[in-house]
């Protein structure tokens, strides 16, 4: 249940209309439709350059896509009226940048009180295949699974088309699109190839990655299985079948098979990986038989790519782990859980050890990128600043070691409250294995026997070593090598963590030199506070309600 | 270099006799040939019911065979000369159970001051297909990597006899029996099959598992390449290419690619994983994609099975990893570093959601069990027992839940130090993933930022659940549901954990029983210790010295 802050109360009686629907689950309060959810964003655990919802728990991303205008459209799995997941609904934000969002209506509801809105894609289709959009080009189509729990257990594929680029969708009169009769069958992530539309869906406990096509998103054919490959968990979930540009060769391009897996992660819970391959169409061949990570930390599950991005990928994590995300302290602080990853581009570069793999590097930061706040160049040496005044308590450090000429040395990053003493840290042992490091075992505000504190990874590098660090209140994302490594972690501390020391030792005699930068990022969310610090999100505020012809939704639970 | 106590030093004095080779890497002591090395076992760091090396540093098992008279031969990766990797020879040591191990003398020694002798595996060959054995019928040969630094690194697989039952072993004239012109190609698992010898070796940075086939040990064809399969980490290593029965179905079984991988595992540094699959011979052929992990935890390495045990698969892991193996207390405290883990027996089984895989139990530990120090069944309760007295410190608990009836609930073990208050806690919480966790981050007397703390699984299960707990002073095994799962994970405390707690609980009104047996550990080493607690080993006590025809050994490193 939540605890209600004045503020959260005020909001609470005067912005919200009642559902239309309602069943024995609502209880003391509803979700309201055609109007934002508002939220308070200027929590001390609240990441400031990363998308969180205003209240209530998220999870998956979905229904990702840009609209031909250049705006982002984020959608999301969403608990409105509880801070742990169920009562899922999908949840709407929109970006110009993929780093300030505006929280929008609620895009779809619960079909009924015993079926939840599952995760799923979305596509824009601009010549009208699906027939929604006799008139327009900017017709949107979502394709997610129903969920129903009563009177079975049935996971089944819908779709519903939108008429006002995104923002309110209206369900298919027949769905659903396809029936398999399971009750484990979820996740669609659709594409379109050359001249039909290709859909990859997960049946998750049978560890099979189906691919269907499709002419007009309604009647679906079963092409081929990607089945029992890699690591399995116990669960296949949120499949990706998409096009990764090749990185320095202008048009080329190649296909990836990007699964999540949860639970049975090697690091425990949830985890991605993906295989790289060709696709025709109907088929995906890897190109050979091995899995990697895009992610070797413990809080990056669920990815999915964005839709109609012409010669780039982009990608964005549910930064969390479904082990302890019910239970990490952001919920009874202060009404919300889960973040999203920072949105990232995906390319395929060569690894010196693995050949081509998929590196991950962040999405433009530019937007958000403010003054500089310390910089320097030192052989065995170290950095101290005190970022108690940048507001957002977020930064991005880039750090660039040159002159590896022996099999030693570190650098090291240490985040540490000097109200509490706790601290993060991470850092690059250079040692031919080259170790790479976080430590979040150090930070008080949160114990659960799940919550691995040491993560690790190793990276084969030449004489240069690069890594970037986003630092934002409760999320810590690390870019090694230009993204042939990267990672996502939660931390919640006591206290916020603003003093930041960069040390690099050990190197002896040789000159090996380390240079770093580290500047403030901006609060995408200030910018929107009112003067009760309330973020009230966007479009609908100067609508009607009721823009959703069928919408169920419980209530508090 | 070593800290020597006294008892150290007598026997250092008295047992050494000088390696025949010397060179300039040789400083202050030498390693004995003909004579097993002494130990002292009495450290409080020291494993009773495993092996760990009399002294010096030891890493992945090396040329398991069971000779027909029973006796079960372990060799070693062994630096005599410090207690770090380096300087390897193969240490070895016999057991009738595999449990009770004796010290042997040396094995095999580097040939050189530029080469040592680097992981390999042993055959019993009765029909002399070798030419070796004329005479006799329990000839062992061995096949091994000789890893060259100089004047180019070089890897090739050598072979060397033993005409006494694999003590002593007279390297072949003209090895290397197979030079790929690779400074990274190693660690033959040889195997007979029909009517002739395979070969598994690694191309390690390659990711290449080469199949070689020969009629006699001496000249080897290429057959095939298992390779690009699963996860890479940056190293493919020891490899393992054996038949596993399948439980229940007497006579059947199915083949394994049993693969270890460093470092890049997703824990950080070391890890196995393994496909099943079908063998002809020549080629290995697995039944899907799919790879899985023989073990959840960080300590379980380099495993390999031992040969000539018909109608069996048993293995033994190094249970160490080499992010932090040459870090670790027992080091400094006890001039030793890295343990065995137990000998498991290995079947095919079938779990609940992925099938067939490879389950993994304790070898009959009826040799070591001792009594009976507590029993008890309830439905929330708990057991706590100070086995202060048991000499071992060493105990086994075995835990068995029945009517599992609703997803709540949990079973925890605790091992805790009454004097400095560190603890070791793990257990299961039954809530349908049913995560099995456990977490060594509250032992205090090791701190390293890749020592990890926190480490769990997940099983689907039925109404019942079962764990096995091995606690061995140093190191801690667990078995879950009849060997489902496993896990291997070292804790060095500050002092000895002498009280245990299981506490089961949170099951509300249901008829969940949990049903906990403890008994204590016997000592494997106390009965062989002399007056002066010194282990001084077995065979070569009766022998003069200088089995070996060629042997080098480089001194204190």
């Amino acid at each position: 249940m939540w605890a209600t802050s004045p503020a959260i109360a005020a909001f609470m009686l005067s912005a919200y209309t009642v559902a239309e629907f309602c069943s024995t689950t609502c209880t003391s309060a509803e979700v309201p439709t055609g109007t934002p959810i508002a939220g308070d964003y200027d929590g001390y655990l609240r990441p400031q350059v990363h998308f969180s919802p205003p209240r209530g728990f998220m999870n998956d991303p979905n229904g990702l896509h840009r609209s031909d205008d250049g705006t982002w459209h984020l959608y999301y799995q969403y608990n409105p009226t509880d801070t742990v997941a169920g009562n899922q609904h999908w949840g709407h934000a929109t970006s110009p940048d993929l780093y300030s969002w505006t929280n929008q209506p609620i895009a779809l509801y619960p079909v009924n009180a015993s079926s939840f809105i599952f995760t799923g894609s979305a596509v824009t289709d601009p010549n009208n295949t699906s027939g929604f959009f006799p008139d327009q080009q900017d017709g949107v189509v979502a394709i997610y699974t129903i969920a129903t729990y009563e009177p079975i257990e049935l996971q089944t594929q819908a779709i519903a088309y939108s008429r006002d680029g995104g923002y309110t969708f209206t369900p298919y009169d027949n769905n659903p699109v396809l029936d398999a009769g399971s009750s484990n069958f979820r996740d669609p992530k659709v594409v379109w190839y050359e001249d039909h539309w290709v859909m990859v869906v997960a049946f998750s406990q049978e560890f099979v990655m189906a691919i269907y096509t499709s002419p007009d998103l309604k009647s679906w054919t079963h092409a081929s299985n990607f089945t029992q490959y890699g690591l399995l968990g116990l669960q296949y979930e949120c499949p990706n079948l998409v096009e990764i540009p090749i990185d320095g060769e202008e048009g080329q391009s190649t296909w990836m098979m990007f699964v999540s897996i949860n639970p049975g992660a090697p690091l425990g819970g949830s985890t991605s990986w993906y295989t790289l391959g060709d696709f025709d169409g109907y088929t995906f061949t890897p190109h050979a038989n091995d899995i990697h990570f895009p992610d070797w930390s413990k809080d990056a599950y669920a990815a999915q790519f964005f839709y109609n991005t012409p010669g780039e990928a982009v990608l964005v994590n549910w930064a969390s782990n479904w082990q302890y995300t019910n239970a990490v302290p952001t919920g009874p602080k202060e009404e919300w859980r889960s973040s999203m990853g920072q949105a990232r581009r995906i390319s395929i570069k060569q690894d010196p050890r693995l050949g081509a793999i998929a590196a991950s590097e962040p999405y433009d930061m530019s937007p958000v990128v403010d003054e500089e706040l310390a910089s320097d160049t030192f052989g065995n040496g170290s950095l101290v600043i005190d970022f108690a005044d940048v507001y957002s308590n977020a930064v991005l450090i880039e750090m660039n070691v040159t002159n590896l000429e022996v099999l030693a040395g570190s650098v090291n990053y240490t985040f540490l409250s000097p109200i509490s003493g706790e601290y993060l840290t991470g850092g690059v042992l250079f040692n031919g294995n080259n170790d790479i490091w976080q430590d979040r075992s150090h930070i008080k505000g949160f114990e659960h026997p799940l919550f691995t504190g040491k993560l690790s990874t190793a990276q084969i590098i030449d004489d240069t070593f690069t890594m970037q660090v986003v630092f934002d209140r409760t999320l810590i994302e690390t870019y090694i090598q230009d993204g042939l490594q990267a990672s996502t972690s939660t931390f919640f501390p006591e206290e916020p963590l603003t003093i930041l020391s960069v040390k690099a030792g050990g190197y002896g005699a040789s000159n090996t030199t380390t240079s770093v930068r580290v500047r403030s990022l901006k609060s995408v969310w200030r910018p929107q506070e009112d003067d009760a610090g309330i973020v009230s999100g966007g479009y609908a505020k100067n609508m009607t309600s009721g823009h959703n012809s069928q919408r169920y939704s419980a209530g508090w639970q």
